[in-house]
Formats: structure tokens, C-alpha cells, sequence
């Protein structure tokens, strides 16, 4: 059996071929910068955790791994778009992301701006059109990944995080920042494997749901106690940049330990809404994701 | 028989009906701001032109205005996003949007961000649940509406406009710049319309798109006049910035009267392509609507 982390690489090149075919670069269109700040943004970098886990959990009930790819990209497409726009001057102001000049950086803010709308809105498109899934799947793909990054989940918990800046927050008020900040699409990334595995049962999909839920909001803590203490180096963003900024972070609210501690629960929790899914390697994996994603150091 | 003032403002009565149900407010939302910059951005103005487009060219094909409405709220809420974006400080840095505090002069850089992020999600969310459709009509509904507004339309017209300051474009390149920029989506609102009526006949929905085309390109054309005599007041935002920041537009390319023909010449060849169309009222309100985008003072 592979490890976690030969799985996690086949995984990210997998979803990185699915990305090249659905950002293509086009080199005669006059608004090929655009294309190229897309393609920056989205392609040669990151965990692909989202990635990762549409395939996971299709796999954990049986689909084809081509039905899920689609959606995979559509999904990590989405995450880009969010890191692309966080970074830019009115929000975090952040000139480093996976290691490389962030988008703006490179780019200039307008041809960022215009990148990271670009890309939700292919991110859509690229769902819609997923040639293995059928009508009902990918208008469905539509509605919850539309539903997961907009106003009701991960821009509302940008907003909350402005709005938090300076501020304490009560451990609900963070834990609901959390999960729409990040947990949203960390869930509709589960769903949308379940959705690609043509899997109907509501029950199914909302477990699958709550893992992912569980899994971003350990994640999610995780990063904030990483950020306390990398360098930019192994980071390959900026580091420490939350705790000056006076955002709401579980580390800040609770301190390091007891933050670590919820980490865990998240974990558990996690672990066990996967109890009732079919066994398999999959599940396995997604176990020792959750054990990684507690443990990672960059 | 109604005069075209008359429908275009029962149309845009309509229309502001279905945004403010699509776009409802969340009081008890944390994230209840981000709420209130979309729909300030969205509700309470504009002419609706695109919404009326759906909505006529729905009716043009004997299709239900019911089922046309969700799809002309999706359209305006794509175009508030565009707004939203283009008067952030990175882009145009207009205070002025009509005739109010631009969205981020109102809510502040950040907000105005991610509302202009979340209109564009929610636009698609919305045309892929109207509920007086089909699943294989709200999917090409998405499809068309995220390809319009998107690197290969919108956003890539952006783009190119970008580029295009203190240049000279060629005739071509200028058509190009404003048929992404401005005709893509206005073709994506006739073509709903039809989407709407359930209509699957290809040549007449690319008549539609067409004439949308040449409406949208007349109307920018008419719109960079207009830009060049106005004032603030009637014109509900800054006027002269094109011609101030050297932007490319028809009548800096070609002379004022040479604009104006040529915004005469689009005008026809989308009334041309009505001559296939069932005939009816719609059809004389489009030609017009044509007459009128030539002679609008605001």
C-alpha cells in the first residue's frame, strides 16, 4: 500500500494535469496576460488537499477517478481565486505565496483583481461542463460550489475575518469564521467526491459534508499555530502575519495548547463521521490525513 | 400598446423584484455587511437593460416571464459585479456609480471586494436554481453566463482595456476590446432569454446572441459619446475619465460622426437579425430599444 504522502503526490500531479486542461493557456488571445496570471496562480504549487479529498472520497465510494478530476480542478480553481484576491493590497497586503511573488506581485493588482474573478467563475464553468458526470451531477456540482465560496460561506467568513480585526471573538463567533472562511470549501470538496461517485444518499453526503467541515476547521487551527512559528522560508508565505494584524485566531483565543487540543477533537470528530463508510484504503487515508494534518510542518 | 419607456420601466421594476429575492437580507448574519454592499450595489438603479433583454426576448419566443426572471437577476447581478470591480481604486478609482457613492467609496476596499466576488457567485447560484426551468436549461444557463463573464468575455474585454491605455488600437482590436468587454454579456442576456423560452434551435439562439452583440456594441459606442458631452448629474458617474485616462474608444479612434455611423451601422445589422424572429410587440420594442441606445442623453 502507498504512504500518505505517494498518495498526496499522485493525487496533486493528477490535479495538476486537470487544471492545465481546463486553464488553457491561449497564446494568440489579446487578453492572454490574463490566462497567464490564471495559470500563475493556479498551477505548479500547493497541497491540492481539496483537490485531494473530491478524489478521496470518490474513490471511497466506488467512482472513476476521471468523474472526479473535473471537479477536483473546479474546486482548487476556486481556492486559487480566494488566495489570489486575500493577498491583494486592500485585504492581507501579502507579496509571497508558495514560495513565489503572490499574484499581484507579479501581475499588478488590476490584472489580479480580474485573475481571481476569472477564476471562480471558469472554476463554475469547469464544473458545469465535467464530461463523465451527468446534467444532475454537475448542476448540483454548480449550486454547492457556488453556494460554498459565496457570500453564504467563504467570502461571508472573509468578511467576518475583516470585520474581526482588532476584535475578540467568542469561541462560537471564530469557530463560525472558521467554517465559512475554510470549512465551507473543504466540504463542498468531500460532497463534490460523493457527487462525482453519482452517491444520492443525502445521509452519505452529509457526513462527508462534516468531515470536511472538521478536517478544515483542524487545518484551519493548525495553519495558526504554524504561523506562529515558521519561517517564510518553509512557509512559502508570510509568516506571523495574523497575530500582528490582531486577527481572530483558536491560538490567540484559547493559547497554543488548548488550541492544539480542539485541533485534535476536530480530528476525532472527523475520524469518526467516516465510521459508517464503506472500508477501504481510502478511508485509511483519510484517517492519516487527519493524523498529518495535525503534525505537518509546512 | 405600451410606449418603450413604460415597458423598460415595468421590466426594471420586475427585475428589481426577483434581485431582492435572490439577493435577500441576512439581519442575523455576522457577515451581514457583505450582504448589504451587494445588494447596494445591485438594487435601487440602472436602466435593467440586460434584465429586459431576457425578459423580451424570453417573451419574443412565447416563453413564460416567470422563467424568464431568475435568469435576468443573474445577468444584472454579473454586471453589478462588474461595476463593483471596475470602480475599485486598482481599476477606474471612481467615487460615482449611479448617482451614488460607488461601493467601495460606501463600504470600504475590502468589502467592496468581496461583494463584487460574491454577486458574480451568487449570479451563477441563481441561474442554476430557477425554479421554473429545467436542470438542462439552468446548466446551459450557467455554462453561457460564466463564459460570458469570464476570461473569455468579460473579464479578458478587462483585460485588454487595461492594456489598452495610452495606446492605439486598430479597428479590429477596439471591436474585439468592447465585444468582450461590453457585447459578451448582453449576448448572454438575449440568448436566456431564448434559454428561458425553452427554445433549442441553434441558428435562432445565435441570432439572438448577434443581436445582442451589435446592441452591446452600439450601446458602448453610444456610451463613449455620451461620456465625452455629459455631466455628472445626468449621467449618474464621472464623466470625461475615458478620454482623460487615454482610454481606447470608438470615438477616439474614429472622430465623433464617424462613432456615431458606426453605432447607426451596428444598430442595423441587430435589427437585421430580429427578421427571422416571431413577430409580436417584443420585436418592435427591440428595434426600439436599438433607436433608443442611439438617442439616450443618459
Amino acid at each position: 500500500m502507498r504512504t500518505l504522502a505517494e498518495t498526496l503526490r499522485a493525487d496533486a500531479d493528477a490535479v495538476e494535469k486537470a487544471l492545465e486542461e481546463w486553464l488553457p493557456a491561449r497564446p494568440g488571445d489579446p487578453a492572454g496576460v490574463l490566462c497567464e496570471a490564471m495559470r500563475y496562480a493556479s498551477l505548479g504549487g500547493g497541497k491540492r488537499l481539496r483537490g485531494h479529498l473530491v478524489l478521496t472520497f470518490c474513490a471511497l465510494y466506488g467512482g472513476e477517478r476521471r468523474s472526479a478530476l473535473p471537479y477536483a480542478a473546479a474546486v482548487e480553481m476556486m481556492h486559487a481565486f480566494s488566495l489570489v484576491h486575500d493577498d491583494l493590497p486592500s485585504m492581507d497586503n501579502d507579496l509571497l505565496r508558495r514560495g513565489k511573488p503572490s499574484c499581484h506581485a507579479k501581475f499588478g493588482e488590476a490584472a489580479a483583481l480580474l485573475a481571481g474573478d476569472a477564476l471562480a467563475l471558469r472554476a463554475l464553468y469547469t464544473a458545469s461542463c465535467n464530461p463523465f458526470c451527468g446534467e444532475t451531477q454537475n448542476l448540483s456540482a454548480v449550486k454547492l460550489l457556488s453556494a460554498a465560496a459565496g457570500d453564504v460561506g467563504m467570502c461571508g467568513g472573509q468578511q467576518i475575518d475583516l470585520q474581526s480585526e482588532g476584535k475578540t471573538l467568542s469561541l462560537p463567533e471564530l469557530t463560525e469564521l472558521v467554517d465559512r472562511k475554510t470549512g465551507a470549501l473543504f466540504a463542498a470538496a468531500c460532497e463534490l467526491g460523493l457527487l462525482a461517485a453519482n452517491v444520492t444518499d443525502d445521509a452519505a453526503r452529509k457526513r462527508a459534508r462534516g468531515f470536511g467541515e472538521a478536517f478544515g476547521l483542524a487545518f484551519q487551527i493548525a495553519d495558526d499555530l504554524l504561523d506562529l512559528h515558521a519561517t517564510a522560508e518553509t512557509l512559502g508565505k508570510t509568516p506571523g502575519k495574523d497575530a500582528k494584524s490582531g486577527k481572530a485566531t483558536f491560538p490567540a483565543l484559547l493559547g497554543e495548547e488548548a488550541a492544539a487540543r480542539e485541533a485534535e477533537a476536530c480530528c476525532r470528530r472527523a475520524c469518526e463521521l467516516l465510521e459508517s463508510a464503506p472500508d477501504g484504503d481510502e478511508k485509511a487515508d483519510l484517517r492519516a490525513l487527519c493524523a498529518y494534518a495535525l503534525t505537518r510542518k509546512m
